[in-house]
């Protein structure tokens, strides 16, 4: 395991570039897959007390215990702000969370995942399997390659657009510059097209968010930013950058209370919805939300 | 350090009792204060990026860089919920910081903080000036000693008491219980009481959370839960149980919003009040919040 676990029986995770000066540990009953693949270091392991954990380049991207927060609301929030999601595209993704929630919805008709390691997603199939269920769904269309490629070919064709990305460190640096943020917008259908992106820490990675809010304000007529609790995460939150087609678009309200009743969640609600756009007022301040 | 460190630079958080299967570390830069008090080991340490870190009993209790977050809103939570405030009572709090947010609000007269170690006092003094300020206010007034026993002396004398106390092990055991629950009640001054306790993490103490709030319903007509994002705290979330002396009361909503506009914060405003009320569908689920 390369120096990644503190001793045989925890795993670390340390970020001195990222997170400097703090690291969150889960104790591991038992490794349960770990591999170099052409992208990136993959590490599946059995947790004592937060079921399986799915690693990336030393960096936990879910636990079985706590991924319904984060798959939840990066898949719903801009569904639910949408009046008629029917073709979604997922940039990322390959453990299959967020298509598990897109496809949940009654009105979406097909769900696109474009990942760029076949390797996430076999692993997720064999040991995230609560995850990856949405790859068997008849809405689910699968295809392994790069994002920016996929993009360029697929012009004003979807509805929501939702990236689930790592870090901008490896290979999902290019997902967090301002030229991919143009593609996402010329791959969106017009009039209502809404994106969703990890937005990364309020309490870590203040300065990158704004950068981002700021080119983002170039590219839509409306953007937002909304946060949600995630245990598993640096800093137990992590973010969502929002932004619609739409001019004075309202991202934080849900189009259709009655909607979200039949779909079954374990962590979003139509309040959580609304709370989620709430800032710290450090943050408000920072990115000049008012 | 007693083992507490996993290695001469970090300071690592293991509780296997209460959060079991999981550790935060903080790097240390320098170890500023080491004790047992008469009730708990006291250590203070600057760490490489949170500034100054307080630790009681290995539990992290506040660092510079985030707590804003709990002091604000357990301070100003149930202030901006109260339409008078006049008189506060702060059982715990030791460090200073909900002082020091309580004493802000223009309609506070007398703010009582009754701490029962004095060590705790003195070191926040010493190594935390920027949340010990409120010890210094003309509106505070410091008791050494046992909250359950001040309560029984003070009846009918509070508009809010807020318990800010460390986990239910060690001195704050008996702050989680109902008799104590019953001794806030009859220390509030009716009609409006309100009371606000640090209330532990949805994510890791939803069973004692649910056995908390069963209680207060017999004790408060009206019982209500919040939650705000604490990096620093296990699982990154605290919890904040808050009952008022008024049937049907809206808790959730502050009371006047040009008040808020008088009091400088770093994390509390309006919107986030609201949102702290906003419940996971788990947690609502479980504590059968509609």
């Amino acid at each position: 395991m390369s120096g990644k676990t503190e001793d045989s029986k925890w795993f670390r995770e340390v970020n001195p570039g990222f997170w400097p000066g703090q690291a969150f540990s889960l104790e591991i009953d038992e490794v349960l897959h770990h591999q170099h693949s052409k992208y990136q270091d993959v590490l599946v392991f059995k947790s004592k007390t937060y079921g399986n954990v799915l690693v990336l380049d030393n960096c936990i991207q879910c636990t079985e215990r706590d991924e319904c927060a984060y798959q939840e609301m990066l898949g719903l929030l801009p569904l639910m702000a949408h009046p008629n999601p029917k073709k979604v595209l997922i940039i990322g993704g390959g453990d299959g969370g967020v298509l598990r929630e897109v496809v949940k919805h009654p009105q979406v008709e097909q769900a696109v995942l474009c990942e760029i390691d076949q390797d996430v997603i076999d692993v997720s199939k064999k040991y995230l399997p609560g995850m990856a269920q949405g790859f068997s769904s008849p809405k689910a269309v699968i295809n392994v390659g790069d994002g920016f490629e996929y993009l360029k070919n697929n012009q004003k064709q979807f509805d929501v657009i939702i990236t689930d990305s790592s870090d901008p460190e490896g290979p999902a640096e290019s997902l967090f510059q301002e030229s991919f943020y143009s593609l996402l917008k010329s791959a969106l259908k017009p009039p209502h097209g809404i994106i969703c992106c990890q937005g990364e820490s309020i309490w870590l990675h203040l300065n990158l968010i704004k950068k981002m809010v700021t080119f983002a304000r170039d590219i839509f007529p409306t953007v937002s930013y909304a946060f949600a609790s995630t245990p598993t995460y640096p800093s137990g939150t992590i973010g969502f950058l929002i932004c619609s087609l739409e001019k004075d678009k309202k991202l934080n309200e849900p189009i259709d209370e009655k909607l979200i009743d039949q779909i079954d969640t374990r962590f979003y609600t139509a309040d959580i919805h609304r709370a989620a756009f709430a800032l710290p007022a450090f943050v408000r301040k920072a990115l000049t939300f008012n």
